[in-house]
């Protein structure tokens, strides 16, 4: 552009308009002296970054690691072990107490009608917080729903019946978060919205965009005063499968089996370390994820893939010896899937320390190729934000969206935090999520990597800017 | 930003910003008005998309096609009938003459000394091209090194012997294909440089960024007037396994045998098909891949995914009755891994029509997610396709890059043919390219159906606008 003249009035017009303006922070003009330091780390971490080798390492040793269950207690003993490895300070267990529910040995649904079907499977698993059904199972009719609007208007041919919620997250969204926003609360409320209306149980058409026979798990909420009625997934193939012959007006009878069990809560921790701030070590940035996950494939992407990338964040600013002025804290959450309890006694244990906590990240939305991150901040925090992002898109990762952080900072949302959660690609995540697909093998080491290039970048620099990042 | 006052010389800077000064093209305002189309072919094409049903169908049908293979045959009938399904109008076969190499049964190489570690094998894989050992293979001496440049330096030591070049791909590059670049020499010349200071064979560490014992092929050229000796790839893990031993100072010696050959050259075909524009038929926009592939894995990537999206982008098109004002062609080449046959036919065979030529795109780097495309395209053209890769932007997909286009439409630049290449995540793409991971479990249906969508909508824009792209 040297060949256009630029008036003095434009050039205070542009200044104006790139820092949304006259209210810019201070921090933004810092940033960019960053950049170097950026790069070091990006190079680093793609390089010879460790995040995947620990993730093969948490899914040897414990693949299923849901809330109260021996694996989750191996996870815990993991992540102390590794953040000591690691060189972080201060390691330490906070205790939490977690609800502890076991999914059993059976969950089968089968056709009891018509007579020439009789005993044909539809592939189902238990949704995590069900009851079991009795122990011989229960028959009964089925009536297929959309909505819980549908559910209502046909109340009175529910009644008795199994309620089959059947309706897909939208396959025309590119998002598919979004999609998944869009039917997930068939899986939470399905079954006692179903209650409301005299059903004896609840299946759900599997939360995912894929045409499999693999059945997807995750966590339902039974309303009080709401008779508990037993629910499950059915694949998308199984889903298929049933919707056709309800529309095929076959008289469908299904014979519905499980025997998830609640114990009493069992005591578990949150895991925490450090890297001690050099001049401000009472400000505190929390990066995390969550430790536990289902009882089912390896929980690779959910959420081993960010709990190993917080790690590694961290790991990565140890290792290139940059310690920054406030103190970074890596917290492994414990109960994210079936009770958020460990987000809720972090924020309850640190309740003194909240006014000092300046920012807060999350991995919880798969190990994926990093394209950003989502973010809470208001806009004279999200300014400085922004200008971090600027330094990550030479990694094609320099997405600074308005989002949510993540379920277990989101307690911290309340006393004001800027949260944010890193952004990767959406394309395969409910390929995979709370399923048996959920696999070491369908990880790729250099994108976890870059995510823990992505989030010690961030993490970095905001712990280390002069001034601290403006609260909402 | 209403609280600003802006004023009349800020507004025209504004202007002239945004379209890069006066001489911006008329059809860049009118690239808007596209917006509802490219919505309404995104969400067909993430939906209901078809380029992996037909990508699962090619890899099955054919999964090994290299030219002058039974293979190809079968990829090119494969092709004929599917542009016919789809809908494409002048459906034909164009001659093309490529060259008929095949790999044989036998490639190993094995420790010969010391006397201890006789035996080992070092998992290895024949470079496309490469003649032949001798029937019993050979056994030498071996000299590592990094470059052509330490190699000619040390050109005392490597006579007789087999030269190692064991430079990696760059480890820090986050773009792939460039650490590709920066490495892929020692492939394509590393046996002729070898030649030149009287080597008996070269090994060339595979191009992947990945560490695991699947050795990765790949075309090599033999310059003219120096020996051809034979070369092959090891795996990574065996080039570090052997790196280590002649760091050891170990006395080692290889034996290696392969029995790759040539044959007379084959008829084979470039499979063209049409979607006749309405207003001006003559006028022609080309969209490609490439129908060969090597002879390991499936060419899941490498070209069959490009090859497929380029179908199913066209079969969008027919699907939802956009039928654009100039004509949209698909090209399926043939022979890009190892001769080019099908891209310089198909300028050869079309020399009148190149001046009607508006533009081309290929797809052929990798299945992955697409992130939007790379072009050739001078500034003035390079407006227009900005604007349509603003309608992209919802997708994720809306990079416009300076790059290349393709092998296959390569040719045509020296006709001034603006070019442009799909540009997909490259994160994952090395470490299935031309090796046996090159399979269709690695390929996401999302991820290339969205291309397809993407491609469509492109396409549809360029070939609809009332004036054509500015060539170069």
């Amino acid at each position: 552009m040297p060949t256009i003249p630029v008036s003095p009035a434009a050039l205070v017009l542009t200044a104006a308009l790139s820092t949304l303006g006259a209210e810019a922070p201070a921090q933004v003009d810092d940033v960019p002296t960053y950049a170097p330091t950026v790069d070091r780390i990006l190079r680093e971490a793609v390089a010879r970054g460790r995040a995947y080798d620990m993730l093969t390492d948490l899914c040897t040793t414990a693949p299923h690691r849901l809330a109260g269950s021996p694996g989750a207690a191996a996870a815990v003993e993991w992540a102390r072990q590794t953040f000591e490895e690691v060189g972080l300070e201060n390691v330490r267990l906070e205790p939490v107490i977690v609800p502890h529910w076991e999914r059993g040995d059976v969950c089968r649904v089968t056709l009891a009608a018509p007579a020439g079907l009789a005993g044909e499977e539809l592939t189902a698993i238990a949704l995590g917080s069900s009851v079991a059904t009795p122990e011989f199972g229960l028959t009964a009719g089925v009536i297929e729903v959309q909505s819980f609007e549908e559910l209502s208007e046909r109340r009175a041919e529910a009644a008795g019946k199994i309620v089959f919620f059947n309706r897909p997250m939208d396959p025309e969204s590119i998002d598919t978060f979004k999609a998944y926003g869009g039917a997930v609360d068939q899986r939470v409320r399905g079954a006692s919205e179903a209650a409301k209306v005299g059903a004896v149980a609840a299946l759900v058409r599997s939360m995912t965009t894929r045409h499999d026979d693999v059945p997807h798990t995750g966590n339902m909420r039974y309303s009080p005063g709401v008779p508990q009625i037993p629910t499950a997934a059915l694949s998308t193939v199984a889903a298929e499968r049933l919707s056709d012959m309800i529309e095929a007006d076959l008289p469908i009878e299904l014979h519905f089996v499980q025997d998830p069990q609640w114990f009493d809560d069992e005591p578990s921790a949150n895991v925490i370390g450090e890297i001690v701030g050099s001049t401000y070590p009472d400000e505190i940035l929390v990066v995390g994820g969550h430790l536990d996950g289902w009882d089912v494939g390896q929980g690779a992407h959910d959420d081993g893939a960010g709990t190993c990338e917080a790690i590694e964040a961290a790991r990565l600013l140890v290792h290139l010896g940059l310690r920054p002025k406030r103190t970074i804290r890596v917290v492994a959450f414990m109960n994210e899937e079936n009770g958020l309890a460990g987000g809720r006694a972090y924020r309850a244990d640190h309740a003194d320390e909240m006014p000092n906590h300046v920012f807060a990240l999350e991995s919880d939305s798969g190990g994926f190729r990093p394209r950003g991150f989502t973010t809470t901040a208001r806009p004279e925090a999200k300014a400085i934000l922004d200008e971090i992002a600027k330094l990550l898109e030479q990694a094609d990762c320099g997405l600074m969206l308005e989002g949510a952080g993540g379920a277990d900072i989101g307690p911290m949302a309340l006393d004001g935090v800027p949260l944010a959660g890193l952004h990767p690609d959406s394309s395969r995540y409910f390929d995979v999520h709370h399923s048996e697909n959920d696999t070491l093998a369908t990880v790729n080491d250099r994108e976890v990597n870059l995510a823990a290039g992505a989030m010690a970048s961030l993490l970095y620099v905001l712990a280390d800017l002069d001034e601290r990042l403006p609260r909402r």
